[in-house]
Parts: structure tokens; C-alpha cells; sequence
């Protein structure tokens, strides 16, 4: 053996070492960053104990039994400055299962909302959520779906995953919450939850930041998407987000509706408070108007008529929402151009006591959309009905056409 | 040569091949973590500029100069639940300089609340934060104070940091956001801020995780920390989060307040929409509650006194505030037992028009956090004004006498 090849041998196993010693401290912040299951939800008052703070919900008699937020599974449709955040605060509650559905990917541009990081510019949003969420909270199980759900191919697969609750067939998810940025995903989710006759949740935020909207949607028994235009809430620009435009964004006002819509979420699944059908948020006068919007008798969805028919003995309890409004009061069609029939308790009070039940057209603050119809026709004219086979591209398509 | 050696060499060459590909990942993984520094924000609509949706708020009407968010230096007292989500709210906006006061460490019982992360457990939360800052926005400076603002040897520094803005003497910082969660702390931004007057809001959750609010505080215009018992938005548990106490807490309550507070400094600092002086939340019930307090003529605080004389003749101007109290009417102090003058605009509207001007004691759905006068004596009690000599200490040696 030459000594040459003695030193080149000593080099190598120096320069292992060398390497090994580098890589072991990658590895142990990598093994550091996991924190270990957790099977069973403790009420425990430590410091090492992730639930302590939720548990204690129940000491303080607002949440009857916080552990079974570990039962619902939800899907959430776009995972940008609204979903990444509802997302997140969901995986921190410790619900038992997301599934995440975007097609995007994360982009420097996205910095100016919260979730997202300069180091996961390129990667697709379902990877980066899924890295994040999983280090946050590894008893949530996650499972992501990289595709456009507007597309014909991935509609399909899109119903079956929400009706099987996810790849495998389980229960179909107890809630979808839609937390895109445009006209034709919402109404994909729409036709989807109208079918298999599953409750969600839309949000929005207006194109100049400054406002935003949730509202829950139970098919057959409030307005679905396309029983009336989409409510907003009035200022400045009157659309939500339109396609090709640069919208302006604000973490505050994208991490409030997220708040507003995660806070339902919680709400509805754990039961306590009051769930909102409609709350909207102006952050220019610190307004919150909220409502409900019953079903349009004459929507243009088959299967949102189909609800209809099934719910018409069970129409909407109105308890234990933010809307007293009385049932025993006789239904009573508002006039509108719409046909619907929208009740609002943008909060108000008198010198006698706070009325809530009033019947109106719109409440303070809450305009349309788009146009009405006397200006524009669109589909959901009730004098222009649409006929709808459940193919949502024929329906894209028709509603293209307006 | 023998063969063994050969085998040798070659099987330590590819160790080191596998080694180096290992360690590669991580290492690129690093260098990629840091965005470059921006030196002036763009308008241009490009994936890689972080600030293009934020400068579209100009293009909107929104903002008239964005750019100017550089020039603005925030002190964030409390990095918790509600102040690390602000501060990451504000970094991701491009704010000039954010001074971070916290003595606490992340622990595993924070994880219900968004920003912090496992792998940050046991490091101090001043730390964690600039870590995470300063990744997401290179171009935000960032202090670190790791200390408790309540204690004899360090309200003095406390309030040399931010009449300096920050380690070397600059200019004040232009707001102080007060996120901490207990009566104590509150107390000292309230005496510095009277005492240097200097423009802060308050923030606060209540302990069953349902109910928070923010105020804006300006020394001698509004009412003081120490004017009136704190206002609370009413919920099942009526006090602000005790010393001691295992409070439960929500990232979404966290967030929505967060995300008003954040919200309510960019329109203060950027000149948009009417700045809130009390906006309040009820998860329960979807209810925002906002108000003005006035100062009390005969606060218990020298600073206020002093501040109140300062500004005699310059009064609140309640235009351009959520407020639209007109300056016109002749001022009447409701008559309550503390002797101020609340100011409520809960939304209400009646068959006539919109009616916030209203004045009367407290709006619905808020109460003080603290019971009366008659039934505890605080120091707040008009009737027993306490002599305040600038000395924190012996302020608080004084109200825990109370």
C-alpha cells in the first residue's frame, strides 16, 4: 500500500465526519421540528400540552365536548390568503381531517397575505400548506388535491372525494368551505355541494381589499350560489375578485374573513354560539352587517330545486342563529327583482329594544355583485331561467353566454 | 494496492457523493430561505415583487402613497396570540421598523394560536419572532426587548426605546400596540404613553376565548387606560384574561382581533377609512360593537391631567372616525358614575336613515370589565382620585391597595 493512498484514505474518512457532523445538525432541527401524536385530547394545564387552551373551552361553558372536533373532516377550496389562513387555524384546533384543493402555486407575489413563506416561492400551495400544517399539528391528517376542480376531468373526481371524505371511502366531509378568488370554482362548488347535498360555507374578499364576506349555504334551505347574485359588501369596487386583474390584498382584511370563517366552522361543528349565515365586513367604517338569504323558488340549479323540494316541510330553523328572526312569523316574499327572500339583522336597536326581525330588500350596506338584471339579464333572472343538466361545463358555458 | 483498499476508497467515495447530495438539499434549502433586500416597493404586476398587490391598494383609491408605510416605526408589546399575528400582519406590509417586547419563551401550550410553531419551543418569543420576521420581510428592522415593561429597572428603558424609536436615538415611535394579558402591563403602556404622548391601542381577549376588542388611545383626547373602567365586548365571562388563570383562547378570536388592530394601524398611518376608537367582537353572536370614550376630567392619571390640559383647545375631532359624532353638538356627559363621556356608534339604523350619532352611557352589548364604584371602590372612582407621581411602582403599590 502506498502512502498516497493511506492519505487519500484519511482525507475521505475526515472529510465523512466532516460531512456527517454538517448534516447531523440539519437533521436534528429537522427531528426537533416533528412533535410526536398525540392519541387522546387532555385538558391537562401544562406547558407541553398543545390542546390545554382548547379544552378549555369546556371549563368555561362554551363548548360541550371539544374533543370531538376530532370526528369532522372538511375540505377547503383554494388555499390562498383566505383558505392557507382557515387552514391553519383549523390544523391548530385539532380537526380531525383537511383536504386541501388548489391547482396554484406559491409566488413571491403572495407575501403581502399570511401563511405562505419566501422559501416556498415555486412549490405547489397543497405542498407548502401540507409541509407547514403537518409541522404545526401532526395529529390532523391532511390530504391535498393539486387540480383545477372547474375543469370537466377534475370535476368528477372532485364530487368523489367529497362524497368518500377523501381518497378512500369513508363518510362523505361534513362541510366544504370555498375560499376562491373567482366566479366560475364558486360555481363548481356550488353545483357539487347542491348534488350530494353537503353544507358549506363561501368568503370573499372585494378587489380593493378593504372588504370581504362569509356565508353558509344549506342546499334546499337557504339561497345556494345561484339563487340570487353573490351579496356583498358595498365600497368602493363592487366586485369580488374578477380574473386578469391585479386585485389589491391586505393580510388584515384576507386574516379577518378567514378568522369570521374558521370562527363558524368552529360553530357549526362544535355547536355553540350562534352561526352566521351571512356576515359581511367593511374595514373602511368598521361595519359587519349580517343575514340570511332564503332559497330563490325559482333557481336556475336542478339540484338546488331538488333540495328545495326535499327540505319544503323542514324549511330553515332560523334558532340559534345570529338571525332571531321568529319562525312562527308568516313568510312573507320580499319584492324584489330576484325573487328571494332575504332577511337581515344588520345590527340595529331603538330606544325600546334591539329589533332584529325585520323583513327587507338588502340591509344597510349590502349591494349585489353585478348588475341587476334590468341592466345586464343575467341567468339568475328568474324571468330567464336556465336549464341545467347538472354538466357544469354545459353550464359554464350557458352562463358565458349572458 | 489490494483490492480491500480499492473497495475501500471507492465505497467512502460514494459515501461522500450521498453525503454531499443529503447535506445539498438542506444547504440550498437555507440559502434559498432569505429573500434579497427591496430598496423601493414596485406597482409592477410580477410574480416575484412581494408588494404588488399591496401598492395596487393606490391604483384601487384606496391609498395615496403606500411607500410611505417605510417611514413608520411600531412598538408591539406582547408577542402572544394577538400580538405576533399583528406583527406578522404589519411585517408583511412592509412597515419601517417593528420593536418587540416580550419576556416570555413559546411553549407547546401556544400552539393554538396561530405564528408560533413547535420547533420554536423553549425559545424565548422576541427570538422566535425576529426568526420568523425577518424571513417572511427582509426589508421591516426589527428590536428585540426581552424583558418585562412592569418592573422598577425596566420601565425606564421602556420608555427610553420608545421616545428614541428604538436602541439609538431616532425619532418616537409612531404608535405603541399593547397585546398583553394582564391589567399590570396595560397600566404601564398607559403611564408611558401619557407620559411621552404618544398614540397607542389596546387590545384585549376575554378568557373564554369568545369575545376581544381593540382602542385607540391618544393621551388627552381620549380616555386613558385609567379614565374608566376597561371596556369589554359583554360575553359569559365578563373580565379580560387573569394572571393565574387557565384561559381558554381560539386562533381565530386571536386572529379576528389581530387582524382588526393591524387593520386599524394602516388606517391611522396610511390616512384610509375611518380609524375605529373602540371596535368590539363577539364570536357568539357576530356582534362589532364600536364607541368613543372621552377623557375623564378627573382621571387618577398626572400624565392624563397634563395631557388633557395640553389639549383643551383641541378637542377629539370625531370626523373621519367610525364615529360620525358631529363636532357641533354641545358636549354633554352622560350621566354615569365615572364621570365620562361615552361616545356609542353601534350599528343601528332605523326606517328614517341611519342614526350613529347617538349619545348615552354604554352601547349594548359592552360592559366595563371590572365591577362599579359602589361595589368595589376603584381607583378610578372619581371620588378617590389617587396621586400619581409618575412612578409605575408605586402606582401599582397604590391600586393593589384598592
Amino acid at each position: 500500500m502506498t502512502t498516497q493512498h493511506e492519505d487519500d484514505l484519511v482525507s475521505l474518512k475526515n472529510l465523512v465526519q466532516e460531512l456527517k457532523l454538517k448534516l447531523s445538525k440539519y437533521e436534528n432541527v429537522e427531528t426537533h421540528k416533528q412533535r410526536s401524536k398525540i392519541e387522546e385530547m387532555s385538558s391537562e394545564v401544562t406547558d407541553d400540552n398543545p390542546y390545554s387552551r382548547l379544552m378549555a373551552l369546556k371549563r368555561m361553558g362554551i363548548v360541550e365536548n371539544y374533543e370531538r372536533i376530532k370526528d369532522y373532516s372538511v375540505a377547503i377550496v383554494g388555499i390562498g390568503g383566505v383558505g392557507s389562513v382557515t387552514a391553519e387555524m383549523l390544523t391548530r384546533c385539532g380537526i380531525g381531517k383537511l383536504l386541501l384543493y388548489d391547482f396554484d402555486t406559491v409566488s413571491m407575489a403572495n407575501m403581502n397575505r399570511l401563511f405562505f413563506t419566501p422559501d416556498q416561492a415555486g412549490m405547489s400551495k397543497v405542498d407548502a400548506s401540507y409541509k407547514t400544517l403537518t409541522n404545526i399539528n401532526p395529529d390532523v391528517e391532511f390530504e391535498c388535491y393539486q387540480y383545477n376542480i372547474t375543469t370537466m376531468d377534475h370535476f368528477d373526481p372532485f364530487l368523489q372525494s367529497l362524497s368518500n371524505g377523501g381518497k378512500a371511502p369513508k363518510k362523505p366531509v361534513d362541510l366544504v368551505l370555498s375560499c376562491v378568488d373567482n366566479f366560475e370554482a364558486r360555481m363548481s362548488v356550488n353545483q357539487a355541494c347542491n348534488e350530494l347535498d353537503i353544507k358549506w360555507m363561501e368568503s370573499g374578499v372585494s378587489e380593493d381589499a378593504v372588504s370581504g364576506h362569509i356565508q353558509f349555504m344549506i342546499p334546499g334551505r337557504t339561497a345556494c350560489y345561484q339563487c340570487a347574485p353573490p351579496l356583498i359588501v358595498a365600497s368602493g369596487v363592487k366586485q369580488i375578485k374578477r380574473e386578469g386583474v391585479c386585485a389589491a390584498s391586505l393580510p388584515t382584511t384576507m386574516g379577518i374573513t378567514a378568522g369570521l370563517l374558521a370562527q363558524n366552522v368552529l360553530k357549526y361543528l362544535l355547536n355553540f354560539g350562534s352561526v352566521g349565515y351571512y356576515v359581511g365586513y367593511s374595514a373602511l367604517t368598521d361595519f359587519f352587517p349580517t343575514m340570511v338569504v332564503k332559497p330563490n323558488p325559482h333557481c336556475s340549479n336542478r339540484w338546488c330545486m331538488v333540495r328545495q323540494e326535499q327540505h319544503k316541510d323542514n324549511p330553515l330553523s332560523l334558532q340559534n342563529t345570529n338571525c332571531n328572526v321568529d319562525d312562527e312569523e308568516p313568510a312573507s316574499h320580499a319584492d324584489n327583482e330576484w325573487g328571494i327572500e332575504v332577511v337581515s339583522s344588520v345590527q340595529e336597536e331603538d330606544d325600546e329594544e334591539i329589533a332584529r326581525n325585520r323583513l327587507q330588500e338588502l340591509g344597510e350596506g349590502i349591494d349585489y355583485a353585478f348588475m341587476r338584471s334590468d341592466e345586464l339579464k343575467p341567468s339568475i333572472d328568474t324571468n330567464n331561467v336556465v336549464e341545467v343538466d347538472g354538466n357544469i361545463d354545459e353550464l359554464m358555458r350557458q352562463l358565458n353566454e349572458m
